[in-house]
């Protein structure tokens, strides 16, 4: 199942997509929950079966705004340098373990909406990744166990201010600028992937194909990132785990390549969909 | 005025400090606000004055169970390497930017209830440090005006897990494990405290003086914090920034000094008061 989070006519909402349309689950709130968030903390998403689905109002996806697929995350934990192609570019070693920073929920943007070039730096970057929404409450996960707290998998554009990233060793100043962060454009649940560890990464600047890997190339894969991170924290439905990013970031290249007002920046995953934003400047 | 958020026969209230007392403001939600992040969002504390507080009980603080100052802030900030003699302990060149990290709102713990050490790692480690409490919405705010933007003043201990907090360069792990942060007595309103760089602030543990400063050491002072802050995300009442630690810490004695069960370990803010929490084991 495809699950996004919109707004149609003024009022928030979530539903189920197909093919061009998107099954507004609205009524059925009092029941799943009032948002994708709550709906998957109370684990009734799988009971929707085609019957009641059917009597419920489809709007064209052209007809709604996406919000970011969680739009309200507790925790977003994301993993720098957990490819090895993006170790060797930036120079660094290969890791002992995974490197944890954070995003602010309100640093997200959504599919079709404006990434934003702030006023404070134009050294704007990409980087195309794979999204992990947790499902149910995980601490001290065992990585055998670890995709049972997997509600399911989104594309994540972890837009970075590059000068703002390295004004320190803490990342986090470059990873916050509001509406920087592409989080969509739904989440595919669990059980309609097979293996997180084999899909095919791409991220496009303009159509021309800055990023390309497989998820199989993740140093810290899907299971030992939850496994380490419900070590030190406890994660919550509706969290999230940005996997980390591959070679061919913009800052690496010669010369370096910012994204720019009027640009457009794709993430796609094969088998979950593609994320598309356009870039603004700050206004 | 003290505020200070606290658990009285199973519910959540907050309340206004005096001596070995605290007002509870529970009859004033309807109109202050549902807990002290939404009072200060608010605004109304300081329609407070004698007369309406005299009718409201008064609770024994021995009688309630504290919460963290904001149990619930959206975004803490912690600022690292931020006095020249943790500086100079670390080994670290003087910064040209505030270094900033984050901690989750679950890894704070109150004034009187336990710091955990968690089973993961026996680190634990202690940092006395000043907290400002946002009051207002911040956005790309100039340094003349930031202390405008504070509500006020708290103790806090930025209890670290040093293997955790050093797997990495990103701080993250060690500075989030639950129960870790400690967050209080209670917030002091901004205009009780004269000069927040002209604080002197004391870290114990067991009694013994380990860490000893006035807050005019600081690297980077509140107003620069604030206006750094504000440029790459948004602060909202409630949020917390973490002001930084001077030297002294455990990890950097010879040997080493962790925090253990059993051990009181106290961040005392000279016209703030005094934040107290014992160790105990993950259970």
């Amino acid at each position: 199942m495809k699950l996004a989070s919109f707004v149609v006519q003024g009022r928030s909402s979530y539903g189920v997509v197909e093919g061009d349309h998107v099954i507004d689950l609205e009524s059925l709130k009092p029941t799943l929950g009032h948002d994708l968030k709550q709906a998957i903390a109370n684990d009734r998403l799988g009971e929707l079966t085609r019957e009641p689905l059917a009597s419920l109002p489809r709007l064209p996806l052209a007809d709604v705004t996406f919000l970011p697929v969680i739009p309200n995350p507790g925790k977003v934990l994301c993993i720098g340098i957990n490819y090895a192609t993006h170790v060797r570019e930036t120079g660094r070693e290969m890791p002992t373990y995974p490197m944890i920073f954070t995003r602010f929920a309100d640093s997200q943007t959504a599919h079709l909406q404006p990434i934003v070039r702030p006023t404070a730096s134009h050294k704007l970057d990409f980087e195309g990744e794979l999204a992990v929404v947790i499902g149910k409450a995980a601490r001290h996960v065992k990585h055998a166990d670890a995709l049972d707290y997997v509600a399911g998998y989104a594309c994540y554009n972890d837009g970075s201010v590059r000068d703002w990233q390295k004004h320190t060793i803490q990342f986090v100043p470059g990873k916050n600028f509001p509406n920087t962060g592409g989080f969509g454009p739904w989440l595919v649940t669990r059980d309609e992937i097979g293996d997180p560890q084999d899909l095919e990464l791409t991220t496009r600047l303009n159509g021309e194909v800055m990023q390309h890997t497989r998820t199989s190339d993740m140093i810290f894969d899907v299971r030992q990132l939850i496994e380490y991170c419900s070590t030190f924290t406890e994660l919550a439905p509706g969290d999230v785990i940005v996997t980390g990013t591959t070679g061919g970031v913009g800052a690496f290249r010669e010369p370096p390549v910012w994204m720019k007002p009027g640009d457009q920046v794709e993430v796609e995953i094969a088998g979950i969909g593609t994320l598309r934003n356009s870039i603004v400047d700050e206004q």
